[in-house]
């Protein structure tokens, strides 16, 4: 068997885990007798339509730049938001990609992304086999989003967990020091699935209970039954910190953010965010002190508090997608599955792209309490296992020290 | 020589190490043989003035304790905005003080603060003199925003200066991805004095130049000036970061966040953040993609990623403070005076009280450069120190694990 070289590109939006899925891509590939080069395609397969390859083995013989490249946070072969059309409509991208393909001799193609990204590999995959091309496309999944079909958590998510339950305990703290009643709304990532919001359930101990309402975008959203929630803790606490999903939605699915829309001094409307809008409410219909804060790009690229069972997890879904290309298969992701939680157990596997691509996975009503404003006790034994463990990053003079493609 | 309690309160904003500055003064009591009780005042002068004061040694005869609270965040005793008035005007607060302090026979009073809790320190040690109580009265600096006069820099600066660098880096390295000209407008803490912003300048390594761009208080700010800073950079490369304190001016002083007042469904005209209004006018100028962030309270509260160097100094200053009390001095602030840059040493002195209360340090101008738009080398050299080390915080399956008075 004649060698072949591979290709690995990443694609959709950042999390602290994508390059730790490089990483164990690369490094399995680097190991691999049927693979001799391994390429890295920059800014996804836009880049790969361009020609944009660079050979990773010359960049990676040190495993201390494998470990540098799994606390990275982001995308170090960059990133694109290009979606590849059908064949039949638009075959000159497909033409193209054959042509790179034939011209760095590849027979494995990886992918890591999401949703997206994973329909460039089930349109690839397809494509390669109609073609005859002898060329393996397997995905890698990531999203902090954690809203991949046929796997249990995503890659990125647990680290973006980590972040918010972090960030919501220590601005408890930094809300508790007032006797006065307080208001703290938390907007969180999520336009249609609750995940990342109902993380912030972690960051409650023995001595917090932050936060103490926490509103999904799966249960349809009432401004009135929020204001009374907030009056009724109120009643009996000091402080009330809300954490909330930026895509919450009322009876008639209209985003909540779409609601508080203002207008600037030339008459243009501009939105303003979900948790600005709650804020406005709070202050309106009760008047208390209340600030909202957003989260933002943070929580998708805090790799300081990552969490090492997800960047461990990462690395091994990036080997794993290699494990499978060269057992022929393609037009796959790499997955895992929870085997057991206490102690907690995964197993590698794969899934059948067909069944990922395009699909959102949003919350099971069950793991929701009844009045919409909490989590239960499903969901926390689910979220436990996936933020524990720190990784210890390289700070110097101070400051992290990352992994950069120049 | 009969021996006397202490008393020990925090007041103002939290900060990262202001309980590490309330552990220096606890350690030190506990060991001082001239001290019996160490008490500590709940919620400020406020909680003093009501009584409501707890016996801190039963609480820290373990050293691990001492150490969980030099990493807990913000005010382990709580906090108040509380200004005592003068004697003159008002001397139930003053009568109230001294039969508080004679209950618990207090000889020695150390208030954890800034600006405004020096202001509390001068008038009750003057008022301690001039009622002839054995008190001395010690004020411990502290505030993120590092305004404090008589101090090289203030305890809480250098954690968040390393929490806003270490920010802005992972979102630059969020920013990278995308070859499309995109601008992230950052905005970081401080009203009249842009130290916090300028730290963002701490970012900066062989790969990246983020922030590219800094706007201080300190300098009158020009919209037209920023528009052109953000197109000449955007001439040459894809990415531009800034970094911009919430308090910047124009010339004649009107803050710039006052003048993006956006008028709300009920006529209620609302203010944004500045960075908002940044993001306004690069949106309506240059119209490329645009994003804010506003860094808001985790700034002065991400205990997960303190700087060593702030904390240790913290705890010293407290610890000092101790001594400055038993030495018999009063009405003064305990202070530290830098040495040298390289290698980086510090000592600790006494700064006369009447210095410090009501006056804000601001940037020197020759710290930035003559464009106003970003810092001169002399603020590196300033900065670097301040950031350095890492903390071990205790986590308890993934989420810190921090001290809380019940």
């Amino acid at each position: 068997m004649s060698k072949k070289n591979c290709l690995v590109a990443q694609s959709g939006g950042p999390t602290v885990a994508i390059n730790a899925s490089l990483a164990g891509v690369i490094e399995a590939a680097m190991y691999a007798k049927e693979i001799d080069t391994v390429y890295g395609g920059k800014n996804g397969i836009q880049g790969i339509l361009e020609d944009s390859l660079v050979a990773l083995n010359p960049l990676f013989q040190d495993a201390s730049q494998i470990k540098a490249l799994v606390n990275t946070p982001s995308m170090y072969l960059g990133s694109c938001r290009y979606k590849l059309k059908d064949e039949e409509t638009s075959p000159e991208d497909y033409d193209r990609i054959e042509e790179i393909f034939k011209k760095y001799n590849i027979g494995y193609f990886f992918y890591i992304g999401g949703n997206d990204s994973m329909d460039t590999v089930d349109k690839l995959s397809r494509f390669a086999k109609k073609r005859n091309l002898d060329v393996k496309v397997v995905g890698i999944p990531k999203t902090i989003d954690n809203d991949l079909n046929c796997i249990d958590h995503t890659p990125g998510f647990g680290s973006a967990a980590k972040y918010i339950a972090t960030s919501v305990l220590e601005m408890a703290h930094d809300t508790y020091i007032y006797h006065i009643d307080t208001v703290l709304i938390v907007e969180v990532m999520g336009r249609n699935a609750g995940w990342l919001t109902a993380s912030a359930a972690l960051a409650r101990n023995s001595y917090s209970e932050a936060p103490h309402l926490i509103y999904l975008p799966e249960v349809a959203f009432h401004k009135e039954r929020f204001v009374e929630d907030v009056k009724n803790l109120l009643a009996t606490k000091h402080h009330v910190i809300v954490a909330v999903s930026e895509g919450i939605k009322d009876e008639d699915g209209k985003y909540i953010s779409s609601q508080g829309g203002v207008v600037d001094k030339f008459g243009h409307t501009m939105l303003s965010g979900t948790g600005k809008v709650l804020e406005n409410l709070v202050k309106a219909e009760i008047g208390c002190k209340v600030r909202s804060v957003e989260l933002n790009v943070l929580q998708r690229a805090a790799s300081h508090i990552a969490s090492k069972t997800d960047l461990d997890e990462s690395f091994k879904l990036g080997n794993n997608g290699v494990s499978l290309a060269l057992e022929g298969k393609t037009g796959v992701m790499s997955t895992l599955q929870r085997l057991s939680n206490s102690p907690y157990t995964v197993e590698y596997g794969a899934a059948a792209i067909g069944e990922i691509a395009n699909y959102e996975k949003t919350i099971p009503r069950e793991w929701i309490n009844r009045e919409g404003n909490d989590v239960t006790d499903l969901m926390m034994d689910y979220l436990r296992p996936l933020v524990r463990g720190e990784n210890q990053i390289t700070y110097q003079d101070g400051i992290p020290s990352y992994l950069f493609l120049q």
